[in-house]
């Protein structure tokens, strides 16, 4: 591997990539005359793009003499080696001593990035932001992607592979064309006749052949005989009046590893392994997206429970990285994350959670202080108790669901409390004492409050709204009173009761939700109830037919009636980021693999059959994959770290590095 | 004139022609291999670049039924009328009742545009940013330069003129080409032989002939026999080696049309203006610059004085609106204007002098919350007695001189006294009462306080600073307490005596500072000064060959030594916008016109023959010029507008409209 990396001002990369993908977006739209259009769609918040300039240095003593060599993706760039400055292809040799190299450069589309050989110096993390370039001592940015010369970091480095329909139907007013299941990528039509042909995309058949409603129509210009398009989202293509095309495309994808792994005795099971597994993949991309045919942006609470599912599934740092940033956007904060107030408050838990399933300092310290100016931010918008109250501007979301919403919620309170406790936890590992204590003390008062305000005797459960006087229950705040332990046992068990397994309480209808619900109930060691939703929820999917997870199910609703979202007759995701939970869910409670220090540095595994007979598989840590093997009659486990705990019926066995433990049970 | 003009997010057509201006800077660096390079020059501050995404609205009443239709510079543009979207090329019918029309786009490299054809529809300002851009209610960028279909807001629109070297001088290194005057432009090299060549360009003939020192150089590379170099500053052309070359250019400029004019019976001082005018031209382009050759930039305090030279000369408000926005670059304000305290002082004067001299309410209104912005900026950075103290990160400039400018500085505190007195006068303009009386009360306190601790009765004067005890007095501060009329007459009559007319104390080097010095000896009515000062400081310049004005002048100096600065051989800029102020004073004090109400409703005429026999010129008016006349017998005035005042001797009459106003001393 390369010593050197491409490196930017912090953030650029991102950015760059952030706006490119926020904007790829179209809709279709049929018209009176007959003609359907594409159209572009406009993102929902602020797209902030990339800096055009950039300046990065470094100062270090070096004792051998070091040659360098500078290039840069722009002409206009320059290398300052102490006093003298180089244009772009220079080599330089530095003599042992003290020296300070800066570059400096501007690219007008894009962004400019550099790239040093050498030694000490070097192009990577370690050069910093100079201080004309506003916050000073913020470290460059960089990516594992990006480390040999020839590497464009203004290309996304995604992988093809060729797919090809599986069947091809000639019907009365056109063909259509089954790729088998969801996919996503360029689509190349070849017809011997140049023109115009639209095109119809579908995640199912009856939206392919819906030409005046489809969601995504391509108005392809054929070209000496031929069409590519951009990436898109489609498991059918149908093209009207069209009989003698030939239809290709190539699967586009981040070669991302499947470190993890999970079987059991349920072959269903074992499937929606495998499904959760590939709708994660198609996406996890430049970011994890939420849909790839919807929104196929990047939305904070979609991403939050993506970066679960990748410390189960891949244990990837670079996307959740990219994610983050991306989240986080430019300065100045002037509104919360997709305009969404839950988004925030998870996006600063994220970056802990991130840190604990990763041990990356690096990260850590660098998205330190972005933390802080996001705190900033929210705390100038809290109302005179501390609390969360909705501003005009904000989206309160937490699902799709209809709640007692417009006053201070319940369920914002607990994300918000969880955040300060993040935040707190975060500073503690860079020794900010000051921000520990005071965020210390948020999360303990937030947590007193919700306790005081919004505890129902009567109803035994949280209530949406203290102030209303509805005393309105939903399941929501109740599921992160469990998941975040914010409350007493005994009210635990209330709410176990007055709301988990009570039918009056409307239910949970998006895979988003069933995440937390999901996971309080395993917190708290219910696995019946989980065992429960994979068959009725999940499976129920499957046995539609799903080849990837959808945005939202209802078993209750039948035909096309599951693709209506939003007023529109298609506009359900039928491949949505949120629905892989399972992955998450299996390999932290069923193989029970979790780390207790950061980086796994301390960690155990508490395997649990739930309503298996056997289960086996693998959990991904930054150092290599935990094997987890269990059945009624013994427990193995093979770890490559040390640190590990196997925790059986309370008792505790060691696990050494590398040394397969067996448990008879 | 069309109806519609091209609009975009506010303040993007500015930030994308700064971000390009900005970065286009190049200095020459000689190897000790022999070999100079050019390389690019890093601007000194963040520069900002557009908003690559934008969203504009309107929502209107139409009583006839309307055809609107829709363009923009790229493809991923939608227009929405209503319920109903479309795409780029759109022609779509408005039945008569209210309608919303909203255009939205992204464009990765420059910056989305939209031109609607239509008619209470037609694009212009009155689009309003929708509220998911940030701040909500702004109105749509535009101007006056982009308003045809085919035009294009990415294209800077520049006009060009060939020039040709007046005299080719054959030398034993190579051969020289004069221009005869300072130029600004592609120069084209023809050469009957492909291959690298390097250029040597100097304001001065001995810099293009060193060709070690030289600041610029052109790396060419011939190809078929030519090469055209990007707009570049020169008078002379230097290329070694090269006998047989073609050398040619285009003079870019921007067409701006002199309107005002100024002639009297020295011939000197009319040469003196034109140069003065020539000056302004080279530098009048996308925003003010600096100068030509150096820096190429934008900088606060030398736009401030082009401002008033522009009020003189052309009274052209787009140049100036440009530039207001280029100096406000983009949130968040981290630092002072090009990191400058003063200059950000200066850049709120500069906002209600140019509605005082344009009467242009529509910017006032536009730019008006990021002058409320910039004084949060400002107000942040204050001492405990809301005065300006030096910050860390501060470049506290004044002027090229000698301060004691450790502590606060007297002279700081004077711009930001006058900066909160024209926020108050904007704020009134607009109505905003309490602005007004809290910006009232601060210019009050500041100035009382500036009387308070800055006079010392020991030196009749006011000191740089109060707290350093060294009691050092230098010009600046005292020019200003005349020219804002900051002190009492009695302290005034003081100042001239111990400060001005003391050569003990160090005097203006820069025309930057000789134009607030004439300007305050002008409006104390000492025209000697200033007479003595056209005629000792700006025609040395001209006696010594100069074809525009310099950065800076000592007439002690000789030879080469004047092209010295900042360390660097030919480093002084030898075209220096700065330097144009003799069209502003001969316009404001000689022919002595000048606004008392917004925009010239009101005005007064106060012809002052100075040390002339005679003097004849126009001042343009944001409705026609003023034309003017005055010699020792009598005085003549013809205005295009009412609300005039002639004023002779403390006696006034009254200019009639398109009357010939007499009046016989």
């Amino acid at each position: 591997m390369s010593k050197s990396k491409w490196i930017w001002y912090p953030g650029s990369f991102e950015l760059y990539h952030g706006m490119l993908l926020h904007n790829r977006r179209t809709s279709s739209r049929a018209y009176e005359d007959g003609s359907v259009k594409s159209l572009y769609y406009y993102p929902m918040w602020r797209v902030d793009g990339p800096r055009h300039n950039s300046i990065l240095i470094k100062t270090a003593e070096i004792s051998k003499r070091e040659i360098i060599e500078f290039y840069a993706n722009t002409e206009l760039a320059r290398i300052t080696v102490d006093d003298t400055s180089y244009p772009v292809g220079a080599k330089i040799t530095l003599e042992p001593g003290r020296h300070t190299v800066c570059v400096q450069g501007f690219k007008e589309c894009g962004f400019p990035c550099y790239y040093i050989k050498g030694n000490v110096f070097a192009s990577d993390r370690t050069y910093l932001v100079e201080e004309r370039d506003e916050k000073a001592g913020r470290h460059a940015g960089e990516s594992e992607l990006y480390t040999e010369l020839n590497d464009n970091p203004e290309v996304f480095k995604f992988a093809y592979t060729p797919i090809f329909p599986l069947v091809t139907e000639r019907l009365e007013g056109g063909t259509l064309y089954d790729f088998g299941k969801e996919s996503f990528g360029p689509v190349t039509v070849k017809i011997p006749k140049d023109g115009y042909v639209d095109i119809f995309l579908g995640e199912s058949r009856e939206e392919a052949l819906d030409t005046k409603y489809s969601q995504i129509v391509l108005n392809a210009n054929i070209e000496d005989g031929s069409y590519t398009s951009l990436p898109v989202a489609f498991r059918y293509i149908y093209i009207p009046n069209v009989f003698d095309a030939t239809v290709t495309a190539s699967l586009e994808y981040l070669p991302l590893e499947s470190k993890g792994s999970f079987k059991c005795d349920n072959e269903e099971i074992n499937k929606l392994w495998e499904v959760c597994a590939y709708t994660m993949l198609l996406n996890s991309r430049e970011a994890f997206f939420d849909g790839i045919k919807r929104d196929r942006w990047v939305w904070g609470g979609d991403a939050y429970q993506s970066f679960f599912v990748n410390y189960y599934l891949a244990n990837d740092k670079e996307i959740v990285k990219r994610t983050i940033r991306m989240l986080r956007g430019a300065d100045p904060i002037f509104k919360h994350i997709n305009t969404i107030c839950d988004y925030t408050f998870l996006w600063l838990c994220g970056i802990w959670e991130y840190y604990l399933y990763t041990g990356d300092r690096s990260f850590l310290e660098d998205i330190y202080p972005e933390m802080l100016d996001m705190w900033n931010f929210i705390s100038g918008r809290l109302d005179k108790d501390s609390l969360y109250e909705r501003k005009p501007d904000d989206w309160v979301f937490i699902d799709w669901s209809t709640f007692d919403s417009n006053g201070p919620m319940c369920a914002e309170q607990m994300l918000l409390c969880r955040a300060c406790q993040c935040i707190s936890l975060c500073a503690k590992e860079l020794g900010d004492v000051d921000t520990v204590s005071e965020f210390e003390k948020r999360h303990l008062y937030i947590k007193e409050q919700i306790n005081q305000r919004y505890w129902s005797d009567s109803k035994g459960a949280f209530i949406d709204d203290y102030k209303s006087g509805k005393n309105n229950v939903t399941r929501h705040a109740n599921i992160f009173a469990l998941l975040f332990d914010y409350t007493t046992n005994e009210r635990k068990e209330q709410i176990i009761k007055n709301v988990i397994y009570n039918k009056e309480i409307t239910p949970i209808t998006t895979p988003y939700f069933e995440f937390y619900e999901l996971d309080a109930m395993c917190a708290i060691g219910d696995f019946e109830y989980v065992t429960n939703m994979l068959d009725s929820y999940f499976l129920g999917m499957l046995r539609l037919g799903a080849t990837t997870i959808w945005e939202e199910f209802d078993p209750e609703k039948s035909g096309i009636e599951h693709y209506e979202m939003y007023g529109g007759k298609y506009e359900k995701s039928l491949c949505h980021a949120w629905g892989a939970s399972p992955i998450y869910l299996l390999g932290k409670y069923a193989l029970g693999v979790m780390p207790t220090g950061v980086g796994y540095k301390s960690y155990i595994v508490k395997p649990n059959l739930m309503s298996f007979n056997e289960i086996e598989g693998k959990v991904p840590t930054p150092n290599g994959e935990i094997y987890v093997k269990a059945d009624k009659k013994q427990v193995l486990v093979l770890s490559p770290i040390s640190g590990g705990t196997l925790i059986i019926d309370g008792k505790e066995y060691e696990i050494k590095k590398n040394e397969l433990l067996t448990v008879e049970l």
